[in-house]
């Protein structure tokens, strides 16, 4: 198989990035896409970093067994935990969801203040304080962890007037403070409707179609696009692919056929 | 060491057996206890069956290592999908959460109407439900998966108006048509207060003591009761013990000493 037909690898800590999933299968729709999600181990946000790396290893080490031509962390704590470690070990291209979102929400942010939300993970390791500092340090950043986000999004609770609590809960107090909210989380975007009733007038950013963005550019430059005919669609799990398929709904508006079960 | 003096193994997918460990170490001071949470894989709720059972079965290989003279499941999720198999693979006693609060639920329900809450792989094995019909074919048994009352009581957010609004959500309208709720699941004690404030006049249950007095009366039966000294407490856990360390603190009321970090 030629360079630039070998498939293109996705993983994440379940189906949270799917929402990165969906936007490359929009932007690359010729390219073979292979998504893992490590449904056995979720959620990695709760997880200590030594944890997330050896996961993230595990998922790399299989998808890279699938001749993949690069990979995309669609999952904020395995970019925020392992992507530099991986980079250092891997030879093989790897993308995160991080450096997109930071490269936008600095390019949109009037007044300089930015607002990150993630996991606990994510955001105790102050990957976007870094990242966004290093663009500019005028630039003043709130970062606030909001844990009950991805079990309310796993029960498929996208809406209601719990849900509108917790958000109220974790994000009240930052409005006025911030003009731009980085959703440091891929299964925050399902959240969006509610989180921007919360936050009027704040700009949302979502990697995903950033990274997607990012993902294509790469591709073009290294004349490894894929851009005849309709790419396939592959998904692995490594718990029993039932629940997944479920939830997967949500995220992608259509059933997902026969994700294989492995184990990693 | 002679058979009363070896140790006693618990394991949970967390910190949620801890209120269960709470309890024994209370019934049974002089005995030696190990425990396991399995943090790198929690939580265990959500997870197939398949996984379940495979999870259990690495526990209790660990503890099984460590020489204890008996087993008790700390988790509700593993005790319903594992327990059975574990005691047909293993040669050691093994005692679950779920019979010792099924025989008390049965025994004080006045009208015959029990509730069962738990995690939504606990209430899919409907193992409450034939364990209660066993004992009485009379009495109705409601069931309820309250999948987000586990996030909830490890982030440590155990009352306030957020925490209400989940548990009416859940539980409202169980309302005058229950006599007895089963707390299905380890972590559910620790939400004791707000669940009665929302079914004032229902008996609730919590399995952790029932299964220390089980336990004991297993070891007196035996002739396997430690009776002299202080016993000593051990914990491991299978993902860095920092966060398992603060959580734990919620359900012991004191610090626990250097737990150890294993892969099981």
């Amino acid at each position: 198989m030629g360079q630039n037909n070998r498939p293109i690898g996705v993983f994440d800590s379940g189906v949270g990035g799917l929402t990165v999933f969906k936007e490359l299968s929009r932007a690359l729709p010729a390219e073979h896409l292979i998504y893992l999600g490590d449904t056995a181990r979720v959620p990695y946000g709760n997880k200590s970093p030594q944890s997330v790396v050896r996961f993230s290893t595990e998922n790399l080490l299989f998808l890279q067994k699938k001749k993949v031509k690069c990979v995309v962390l669609a999952c904020n704590t395995a970019t925020s935990l392992a992507l530099e470690y991986l980079q250092s070990t891997f030879c093989l291209p790897l993308a995160g969801v991080i450096d997109p979102a930071v490269e936008k929400a600095v390019s949109v942010s009037v007044k300089g203040r930015i607002g990150v939300i993630g996991t606990r993970s994510t955001i105790a390791s102050k990957v976007y304080e870094r990242k966004i500092f290093k663009k500019n340090k005028k630039i003043k950043v709130i970062s606030r962890a909001c844990p009950l986000f991805v079990p309310f999004v796993e029960e498929g609770l996208l809406k209601g007037e719990v849900l509108e609590s917790v958000v109220k809960m974790y994000l009240a107090d930052l409005k006025g403070r911030i003009d731009t909210l980085i959703l440091g989380c891929t299964h925050y975007p399902l959240l969006k409707k509610v989180i921007a009733s919360c936050l009027k007038g704040v700009y949302l950013i979502d990697s995903a179609r950033e990274v997607a963005g990012v993902t294509r550019s790469f591709l073009t430059e290294q004349g490894l696009l894929c851009k005849a005919g309709k790419g396939k669609r592959e998904f692995y799990v490594t718990d029993e692919p039932g629940s997944f398929s479920r939830t997967a709904r949500l995220f992608l508006g259509n059933n997902i056929k026969n994700p294989k079960l492995v184990n990693v």
